[in-house]
């Protein structure tokens, strides 16, 4: 794989700049015949979007996507597809004063150290900007995902700081600029999230995703597990420093007879691996989380280094968010969207089409037929 | 890549069952003029093999390395590098009775669901005997890491269960089965598994690997950043659930003042980022850590299912550790050695070797100079 | 590989179909530090359109580059760099007609055979317009191979239909459009051309693809041989049926003692080989050559079936080139520049810069001193 | 993929050198279920052995299969197979005394330029041998498209010299040991070549495959074309030189008229193109030829140079081929074989299952329907 292109089958290729003319993406490998429209891409970009609330960046784009091809008469043609979005609102004043100088805890001094040249303006490729058309492509995977195998990707923030869900609520989830789980505390987030802000500060989240749906076999041991691609995946998202597979680091202080999930003829007893086995999808819910370090652009000046190796003060006045997990569900919805297509197209080739469509084994249940032969 | 081929420039292929006449690798694209025999490869094939101590499975392999090409007068000549071992004690009458049951928490039934056939001698592929080839492998990028940009990749039991290293140091590491940094808690440690082996459990544990020397540049961004291959390289290992870079889960709750890592004329003043920004390398020491379930073969007995549906309990009595965690080191090592040789290559490929050999920018030091033209 | 991504490390993706809104493609690997400026695309462009002469389509397009990304204040970045051309003269009435037909001798057929649908406007992605994405993203392979090893790659039209040239010079190359070698032949083509035209047949031809200056050691065995990846890329030409190194075909006739290229202390004494042995390059001229089928687009009629399997004449009334292979030289060396960049950033990766920049081995020298270690 | 990779979906990777201790090779990819058992590759490796007549290299291997990995209870269980063949035969004293010079004709040049350092016992990696494995792996895809597809892939020797065929009928291809499909002449192409070896020359020849019953729809576009993948195989082999499909360099002189195929409710009227239009199959049967130069190692004295650039006379006294055309054959079925069963998983993952199995649409008969969504 190129360095820009994600995904062995269903294999997606992004490019652009936070404030160049334009950020792009070309989805090659998907099956021909699916309905597509620009009208798809408009829930889950605003989901992502900048600017919903006063608690993300005031940054305001428009992502209108343009379809440039692989799409006639409203139906996918099986040749790729490649989506457009004009940057409007770059605003590239706001960082000329820092284009000598390395932020703290960002990509300007690494790009600069690989490259020997860097597009300083809003971060360049650095930019969560990038991630727009991670969303964008997984959009095409969620409803080929959805209505090839019933399958659905959702995600909520789990946790904001030292604030934790007290209650869960898949409806409460789209309710809120947060994706919280739990009605009642979103006062709380708003105002914790108030008082960041004025500090000048940042914090740190915790986002989880969720499959439902998802038939028993897909995976590709041993180096193309299932859990493994989905940690790559997410850990390839700006900020991620953490990934988690079911009970994640909890398995450390765990004992075998508490994790092992029991099956029974009716299905698994418990769930505690998060839906994988030996790399492969058992039929249950695949379960993942991520933890997203505080942003590291901050009012508050930091000691850093200029091009020259001096030393100097770097404030950020930019736009920013102080809690760039709020808007990082949708963006990990996105590669586990990514990684369960492309991973569905990879079983299918060697494994045939079997557990595919609607009859489909039952997550969980006991209806415990092999895959037939291939 | 296929599903069995693991790295983009440095290639590596393995193959082989752990009942198998063999297991077997392809190291593929390893510069040549590399010093290669086979003695090299029983350090770390003895750190990581089984029956060293009673803390581990009783299985005692020989883990002869054969060099089958690739090996010219002692040197590497850029062709394909096979290594094989023969299996010597697979003792496969140990699992004969659960040919038509599958275990709870093994990937039994998801290769069962996969496939429609597996097989069933001592897990088969799904084996902890296919790492061996992965520390095999890694031996070629151990060395050639260290020879060319004096990069050393080392690990340790970070936590087992619910003890925790209370002192570190390398060179204890090393000095006991545990690969445990602090020797005043190995009678601890070997008290504690003594216990776990007679109760018939098993527990979980972290490992925590250190990459020292690397220098900054190395990372693909977007999709091929060096974070996200580590943690697709480390979650991809047997029973691995969560992986970390750096501070990993504990961001969640970090403001974003106390995570940022500040720059100086002498370097970084922290490395919460474990050594990664957007990617690429920073020059600082690379930590990743991950977390190891508690191994689900038990001698106690657990509820399932066999391949007719029907309730059965298994209990398994073939030979398995109580904790697959201690011996991990060494396989989470191999992991982070192949991503970082590949990512060697890749770097060198597309910006010239500048950087590399001796004189490279010392970690961490105020030597800020970019890398040159490609 | 995506089927849509062409080459390893220097990675080409591109989209577009003929009617549709834009062509594009994202160009991925390539070295920092390269000026770049959409008047670098103006040459190429202009000498694979169509329109230049009454001998091709009549089609014109204004084929305007737009750089999208990866280029910062006039160099590459490193990062994607993108580039998009709006399809400005697509006249989809031309193509209404046979929507319901498949034309004989084209890619309407296997597209609906294979994907169920088809885009049927100017032969949607199948068109030679996908090519011209080709030529744009080689742009940057040929400036790159030049100033960084001083490669030169340049094409010429070998046959047409039977006429061969009866002299060569690369300076009559680019006197005029058919790229023909021989200035005294030109207007024998031209009166050649139009009587075909006026016949309303097409004919075939041979172009070959010189590349001076590559340097011995390019080319990775054994799967990945210069010549085979050449071979695949230049029959991934449209309308290609046929690829020969060097002496291609005629080497069947020939016997061992007059095809083997002896070797003096001053270099080659000749080069059957086409400057390729074992799949690496010797240092000698690059040679290769392809055969371009007539065009199957033709206003006399030919017998087809419609989507229903009944049976139709077609007539192709668009505008067509009666011979392909007229403009097919900028193509060709397209395809043989990204081949060559690319393994130039394999070679590197693998065996380090040793041989790069100036003072390289002179070409079919003496000087055989082997490559440093890797 | 890595360069002693092959194939996207099917991947077989090889190793080994001509007087190494094994060669071998990974099949990763194929379906589970399949039927392999050491038998199955004896045919085709006596094939391609030498040393089954006086007209090829006295070398007399083996060839004996062990399969170490993949199978169990005779069935391909969906994990790697590795397949390994012990060196019997190597005899390196007779290319000691070339060790320090470079044949013409040879890699031994290039793999010195390009790696500085080269195993010269009978040509390493560049030799020959290494298409044993090709051979072996392309059993599998020989099967698994015969089972599941009714695909057969089959070859003959079309040219020796200037000897062309004067009949032809499948029948004699494999009842002589040219692989000559017309038995008459069988006599002359036995006293050509005693009366070749006598001389101590050699001769190129030409070898066509065909596969018949490959179903419409296989191939890529545009970078993945069956076509463009099967030039690149097949120039891939062992001193090929060049690649034709259908009608290759024939069409330069043909008119359109009488190169496109026209089509019919019953199929299609002719077959120049050789069953592939836009790089995805026709239906009908793929045709594919290669030119194979004459081996460069000769008994009559060459110039060349030694690793110090000195004059030499080089003689190759070893046991070696005079013509290599004449065991190409069942090696380039085997490139043939695995690109097509390559393409066929490609082609189920993104276009499902339709046309597979035994229903599948008959090959250049009517039923023109496409294929079902994806």
């Amino acid at each position: 794989m190129s360095s820009n292109t994600f995904g062995k089958l269903l294999s997606v290729t992004t490019f652009g700049e936070s404030h160049g003319p334009a950020i792009g993406c070309v989805v090659d490998g998907c099956p021909p015949g699916l309905e597509l429209a620009p009208e798809d891409f408009v829930h889950d970009l605003r989901r992502r979007a900048t600017g919903r609330s006063r608690h993300t960046s005031a940054r305001r784009e428009a992502d209108e996507v343009e379809i440039l091809s692989g799409v006639y008469e409203g139906r996918t043609t099986g040749t790729p597809i490649a989506l457009l979005i004009r940057n409007t609102d770059p605003r590239s004043r706001d960082y000329a004063n820092i284009a000598a100088q390395f932020r703290p805890g960002h990509a300007d001094y690494t790009y600069w150290q690989k490259y020997g040249i860097r597009d300083p303006r809003g971060g360049g490729r650095s930019s969560a900007r990038e991630t727009t058309m991670r969303v964008a492509a997984a959009v095409i995977a969620k409803k080929w995902l959805r209505q090839r195998y019933g399958v659905t990707v959702r995600g909520f923030l789990a946790q904001l700081g030292d604030i934790r869900p007290r209650g869960f609520d898949w409806d409460a989830v789209e309710a809120n600029p947060f994706f919280w789980p739990h009605a009642e505390q979103v006062p709380e987030l708003e105002a914790y999230m108030d008082a960041l802000r004025k500090s000048g500060d940042s914090v740190g989240a915790r986002v989880t995703v969720v499959a439902d749906g998802v038939p028993p076999g897909w995976g590709e041991p041993v180096y193309g597990k299932l859990d493994a691609e989905l940690a790559g995946a997410l850990m390839g998202i700006n900020a991620v420093k953490g990934v988690e597979i079911g009970d994640g680091f909890a398995v450390v202080e765990q004992k075998g007879t508490r994790h092992r999930d029991l099956i029974t003829p009716q299905g698994f007893a418990s769930n505690h691996a998060g839906g994988i086995l030996g790399g492969i999808s058992t039929g249950q819910q695949i379960v993942a989380s991520i933890a997203l370090k505080p942003t590291s652009s901050l009012r508050l000046p930091g000691a850093s280094v200029d091009v020259h190796g001096n030393p100097v003060e770097v404030v950020t006045t930019g736009r920013h968010d102080p809690c760039v997990g709020i808007r990082a569900t949708p963006i990990a919805e996105a590669m586990v969207a990514l990684v369960l297509m492309d991973q569905a197209l990879r079983h299918r080739a060697q494994c045939g089409d079997v557990g595919a469509v609607e009859p489909r084994i039952p997550a969980g249940a006991g209806a415990l037929g092999g895959a037939g032969q291939g």
